[in-house]
């Protein structure tokens, strides 16, 4: 049977988050049950579960199925599913593909709007925070992420999941009031990006220095992190199978 | 008693438009319930009475009560009311100001997602069309709506309301998928900018020519117009009292 590739968006606001549950609302149960006329019960494989409240611009699904005809498919899901969700691409890919192990990056972002009133058209996909943040001490101390290593202090324990990953970047930028982080790597491990934005954000108060965001990371300690950001900021922009990740364009002018 | 000016932004979807009416939720219910701990009872004026769906971020309410501690009550209103409202300002003004009666200019902005997908962080805030539209005829066929015109067949008809208004600028304009309409005038009658859209869409689509529009004005009959446009892409971005109204850095560039 053929393996066909999803690419999706959406809005998490109004779902339990992305993985199927029992009797609630999640972005996984609606999609199969829009694809359940065309391929009868099917399971699908996501690239980056995404936790309740979090987005996704860049999500990848796989699913095999009998044969379908995927212009028909694909505007009967945007029928079915919108406007939190927009299937933005369906296409048939090799034998063997699989949108979760076969990922071999993943690209979030993280927006925080930096002013003591929400901003109305945004406030579902940012964290409005008043108090004033240095964006650069924050960039600064991500740079001690960088590379290989024990994220046990920026994940939530998971029995027997390792918590070893390897972030290829870090940076927080700002833009006006709107400040941001980017970060890629292979995988992330549970509540990591959040965390890693409420230490960072310790720093951008002057809670922390930069430097102490490495002796928190060496600790491997739980307990030591800040806890996890809000997840309405966080969005998952893109997941990549061999190719480089495509970083945001502030980050390539400046770096 | 001093008058006072509330300057705000809200996503209207959640409203059943911006003009108190009973047991149903509205901007300007919510807007007061949070002034009375301050002011008691009190009557709010508003400069564009905006219908259900429509969204506003330049919205300008003005109200006379007794002294309040003007930054003080703006914390609280934003406590009390966001996220889908924040009161971006309040200040005492001169005496006699009325925020509909002091009003020499409106201006709306109308965004279309010209892609046959809606975008998941976006359609609450615009109307997702997916035929080709031609955005240089429709920005042609509105330069016949400027200046001092008879817009009855671009209003909905409300007993003893006059229908003549000047409009200062109409134009359309298209950045990628995105297609704008910006409209600035001495004020508007009701569902006229919707109703623009509507036309303009079907010149954009080849239905009807640009000069077309110039007939229907002429008109004066609702029955030539084209019904209109959904209210969610709609939103009033500024008012102005005496001052220029500010227009999109687009149309300054390129007229």
């Amino acid at each position: 049977m053929p393996t066909y590739r999803i690419d999706l968006a959406y809005d998490g606001s109004s779902f339990h988050g992305y993985a199927k549950q029992p009797s609630v609302r999640t972005v996984q149960g609606t999609l199969e049950t829009a694809l359940f006329p065309h391929t009868g019960t099917v399971d699908t494989f996501v690239a980056g579960r995404t936790d309740k409240g979090v987005h996704a611009s860049g999500q990848v699904v796989s699913f095999v199925a009998g044969p379908i005809d995927v212009e028909r498919v694909l505007r009967s899901l945007n029928r079915q599913i919108g406007p939190e969700i927009a299937v933005t691409g369906l296409r048939e890919v090799a034998e063997g593909f699989h949108a979760r192990f076969s990922a071999t990056g993943r690209a979030y972002r993280y927006d925080i709007n930096n002013r003591p009133v929400h901003d109305p058209f945004r406030s579902s996909f940012e964290w409005t925070y008043a108090d004033a943040l240095d964006e650069s001490a924050m960039d600064t101390a991500c740079a001690s992420l960088v590379g290989e290593h024990d994220f046990a202090a920026f994940c939530r324990k998971q029995e027997n999941r390792p918590t070893v990953r390897h972030v290829e970047w870090c940076r927080w930028h700002r833009q006006g009031d709107r400040v941001e982080l980017a970060i890629g790597a292979s995988s992330f491990c549970h509540q990591m990006v959040r965390s890693i934005v409420a230490v960072s954000v310790e720093v951008g108060r002057g809670r922390l220095d930069p430097a102490d965001v490495e002796v928190i990371l060496d600790s491997q300690d739980r307990n030591r992190g800040r806890g996890a950001a809000p997840p309405h900021g966080l969005t998952l922009v893109a997941v990549s199978y061999g190719e480089a990740l495509v970083r945001p364009s502030w980050m390539v002018e400046t770096s």
